[in-house]
């Protein structure tokens, strides 16, 4: 296998490259940059709806909306008021790559927007391995997943600057415990930035608006 | 990329060779094999808690229980009466394939067991290009994750040959709407066989094992 061991290295290498060059384009346009990233169903899209909804009118955002099938999340963000939507559709691969987010921003102008936010595909495990020139990697956890997570995926919580512990609304449902949780991913990444919100009943939302619109300005 | 993608082809044809022999050893075992997979936190580990505590006595069950890192569900399943259960960390890869299957298997002595139940890394994309040997891939979906998902994630439900619907004592507290699941699960794969149920309140669990004892014997 030290074949494909080398060739990763190299596709990695490779990609390394390029997301250099994106986080160099996206800084001179002073455009700040997001990369979502979670299990399936964790959240995302929601998060990336009420973030349209909240802030749409205030801030020019641009979003990449990945998926393996289907444009559906994109097409929820247009219903959300998103006014540059990308699909990026991977046709069955597991991630997001540089070269993906290279192709799709050559379709944007740049100039139009000063907040990036890209959702990738709802993977904990391969989409930690690509960079895609952000600025910060945003992971989401929702409270319906289990309180042990961050120790059983522990590279993206590793590389991510920001964890969003989402559906708060839905604590004491489960065993989940949210203090927990919170040990568990700052022993892997004492650094994180924590967010406790529900998209659904909107608590905390402010508090992430408010970060956002710190970050961009 | 022709080399990469020419090299992945190598590594799945590999794959299903061995698959295809651990295949055969089981059947001459006359050992029922299921592959759990799903994302992470729908509830494989606690659907296999609640399968040994109800069924330990009957069935000579054995267990392969994989993760990225941690050997927290293998000692879950022990905790939960768990006589032969292997702990398989793949150290970051995103699936179990079937070279690691089959190491775990020679430490086994397949004699002494009937049903074995393999639980898959979460990720609810790579492990479905990998076949294990097993007689039957088990996806499972919990209500909180989204209704949507066996369209975003259609490969999984394609080559599962049974779904199950976890959290069902959750139901109303999303807009998951398990018709509109099963709907969609059946349009990639109408051959489905479904159970609902929750591993938390008990709820639709008879049927589970009912099924799974009707498959052993």
């Amino acid at each position: 296998m030290i074949t494909k061991v080398n060739l990763e290295k190299k596709v990695l290498h490779e990609n390394d490259r390029l997301a250099a060059n994106i986080r160099t384009t996206l800084t001179a346009h002073k455009i700040f940059s997001l990369n979502l990233v979670s299990s399936p169903g964790s959240g995302k899209t929601s998060l990336l709806e009420r973030t349209l909804k909240a802030l749409g009118n205030d801030l020019n955002i641009g979003m990449i909306a990945g998926d393996v099938q289907t444009e559906n999340d994109a097409n929820r963000l247009i219903r959300a008021g998103g006014k540059i939507v990308k699909p990026l559709v991977t046709e069955g691969a597991c991630h997001l790559d540089a070269n993906m987010i290279n192709n799709v921003l050559n379709e944007i102008d740049l100039k139009n927007i000063e907040l990036l936010l890209i959702e990738n595909v709802g993977n904990l495990v391969c989409p930690s391995s690509y960079d895609l020139g952000e600025d910060m990697k945003v992971v989401l956890i929702s409270t319906t997943e289990g309180d042990d997570k961050p120790l059983k995926y522990p590279s993206m919580f590793r590389r991510s600057s920001v964890m969003v512990i989402n559906k708060i609304d839905l604590l004491g449902t489960s065993d989940f415990d949210i203090t927990r949780v919170k040990q568990n991913a700052c022993s892997i990444n004492p650094d994180l930035k924590i967010f406790e919100l529900s998209c659904r009943s909107g608590e905390g939302l402010e508090k992430w608006y408010k970060w956002l619109k710190n970050q961009v300005n």
